[in-house]
């Protein structure tokens, strides 16, 4: 077994051969997963946390990203002395399945000729390795897992402390513990939801409808020319940023404000003055298409979208955790109207019918969704709180 | 004075020489009102209501629409035996200015040269008259009111026995209120709100950067190839329909239930099956861009979202309707999260301020901002008896 020095802070990847078989039907011809590792690995191998991303998340939990240069998407969260304290835990975060980090993904090549040279851009004929593009299987938030699974055996973790994550890494972190309940200590799903719901769907189905809108997706083929749909995937980062805020937050940090307009070369010059808000939202739009692939957002909207955890147990979300022995606790938001509080008392109530340990905070904050990645002392003293009675519990 | 016969069914519209001055400081050197009427005028010419559109909405509140042969907006609450009862009030509704069915907006063609002919496809030099498109000025809800009332004084109205409308509509009943006092017996804003907030204006901005985002578009000139931004007008209105549906209702209506994928051109195939509420959304998207210009739709979301009603009083939203004598109805749904019962419950602060006759309903529904277009008992009661309660006290 290749068991890599957990504390090096190289780029970090693990290859697997498959052929890895996927919920659809379909297989991927090997897998690599990409992740990133802080703090050390305790001598029992007993102090590992996975920390599972978002849709737009990565790897890079805790440190600078490396096309952005901005801290890492959890930087609040996980470090020296946080709530997820790499003074203590070894903690582990990949890129999904799917992803466009170097996680096997659409943007990976395909292996349609093992044996191949890597000829760059070649055409789409036999014998050549090309990106997988729209030609990628549908994953689910179970594939994913699977694949962070793999990841773990290797790294020679039979079991993990904890699981941990928010809004989609939360759909992974009850993943983890329906999937592998032996091998997940504790487990804390963060303003999350055992389904997504018909407005969740609704919102993502506007943004793929704006990147299939944008010429340069061309029919998902838009990395043959070296174009991004760029207009299309930012109106659809657009829409699901306002979905990531509360109304009230907007309002506190733009209200009314108008600012100068820039001149511009579409049609945001049309109405002088604009909106602060706007101002925003289109800086969100711009810049998130240079950090991530359109194909990676499709795929993994899909993903979440399929994602419907009791479905996978005959329609009982109770049956996906009979006789667990992890330890649970569920994060809501009061303001966060993407995955609203009720859909974490759901998975609490389920918890409780299947006799789990479980503990559920709603934290009052008006900063919505995105609160799980922000400033939020209550949050922070509950996670960390939680993650230490585990500790102590478990024997670290 | 031209007193058109209030009976008739034909296309009406009324044509007003200029120039009309805007709030932006610029002018029309005339404006069209198109209108549509319904019931009968007393002799007296007491029983008049101005029925006020929303922002896609028309004149064809209670008549089958003359592009989409459906059934007027409005049917379930203006016609005979309804809550605004045709067998007893005279009602009016009007295209709002920047609108595409008739009334001016970027649509109309342009004066810029009076005597020049009708020469269709003209180019753009000056002579020919051609469609405003993106020059059309700027418009605000104030200036659309303007653009009712010199249609209502041409109708010999003196005064208006009441003014009623949802979302943008109920924006102009407000102004309306505050613009005309003496002219408005009875006024009725339902899932309305006294500005347009920071997340509204969000979502606006997202549908406009679907447009702009789309090649045919054409920086507004679309019209001059005889094109439409198709795309990105359906983006458009799929982000905006989710805003009027609730989460209960889209989880009622459609859940996650799956359908049989149609054979598509474009990216709708990638992902096997889709969910009803994808299939629901595009069909709304397709639909809307047969029936509604795209520089229009710019033209009144940019309205809404500079609608403020306090700011044009000093900052004071009482101060609007201060020594008011109309008698006023808000109307909020419990589940409208697009203007959400907080903001009815403003305007019933400021009339009470302002010492005016109000009266506040929230209807109980879970159908959302919409519930003001559909079959909503409790709601059509309540607009039902509060006219009857007027046209008591007005001596109907």
């Amino acid at each position: 077994m290749d068991h890599p020095e957990p504390s090096t802070t190289a780029q970090q990847a693990a290859t697997f051969d498959g052929p890895f078989m996927l919920d659809s039907g379909g297989s991927l011809p090997s897998v690599t997963v990409a992740y990133r590792t802080y703090g050390v690995l305790n001598a029992d191998r007993g102090n590992a946390i996975l920390v599972c991303h978002a849709l737009t998340g990565d790897q890079y939990a805790a440190e600078a990203h490396p096309t952005t240069g901005k801290l890492g998407w959890w930087s609040q969260v996980v470090g020296p002395g946080r709530p997820v304290d790499t003074d203590r835990f070894f903690v582990i975060c990949a890129n999904v399945l799917g992803g466009c980090m170097g996680s096997t993904g659409p943007r990976s090549l395909s292996d349609d000729d093992d044996g191949g040279g890597d000829d760059g851009g070649s055409k789409s004929g036999r014998g050549g390795r090309e990106q997988w593009g729209t030609r990628f299987p549908a994953v689910t938030i179970r594939d994913m897992v699977r694949a962070q699974h793999l990841l773990v055996e290797r790294l020679g973790l039979g079991r993990l402390f904890a699981v941990v994550g928010g809004s989609m890494g939360g759909m992974q972190a009850l993943e983890w513990a329906a999937t592998y309940p032996d091998q997940v200590f504790a487990c804390v799903p963060i303003a999350t939801a055992p389904f997504h719901s018909a407005q969740n769907i609704a919102f993502h189905e506007v943004g793929r409808q704006a990147i299939f809108a944008d010429p340069d997706w061309d029919g998902g083929d838009y990395w043959r020319a070296g174009k991004i749909p760029a207009r299309g995937l930012a109106v659809a980062r657009m829409a699901a940023h306002i979905t990531y805020l509360s109304e009230q937050a907007l309002t506190r940090k733009f209200g009314r404000r108008l600012q100068a307009q820039d001149a511009g070369r579409d049609g945001s010059v049309l109405f002088g003055d604009m909106f602060e808000v706007e101002s925003y939202l289109r800086h969100q739009g711009s810049t998130f298409v240079h950090r991530f692939d359109a194909n990676s957002y499709l795929t993994i909207t899909r993903a979440m979208d399929r994602f419907d955890l009791a479905a996978e147990h005959d329609g009982d979300l109770a049956a996906a955790f009979r006789g667990t022995r992890t330890r649970f606790c569920a994060v809501s938001f009061d303001s966060d109207w993407l995955f609203p509080t009720a859909q974490s008392r759901n998975i609490a109530r389920a918890l409780n019918r299947a006799g789990a340990n479980v503990s559920f905070v709603e934290i009052a904050t008006d900063k919505g969704h995105d609160a799980f990645l922000l400033h939020e002392p209550d949050f922070h003293r509950t996670l960390s709180g939680f993650l230490s009675g585990c500790a102590e519990h478990a024997g670290l």
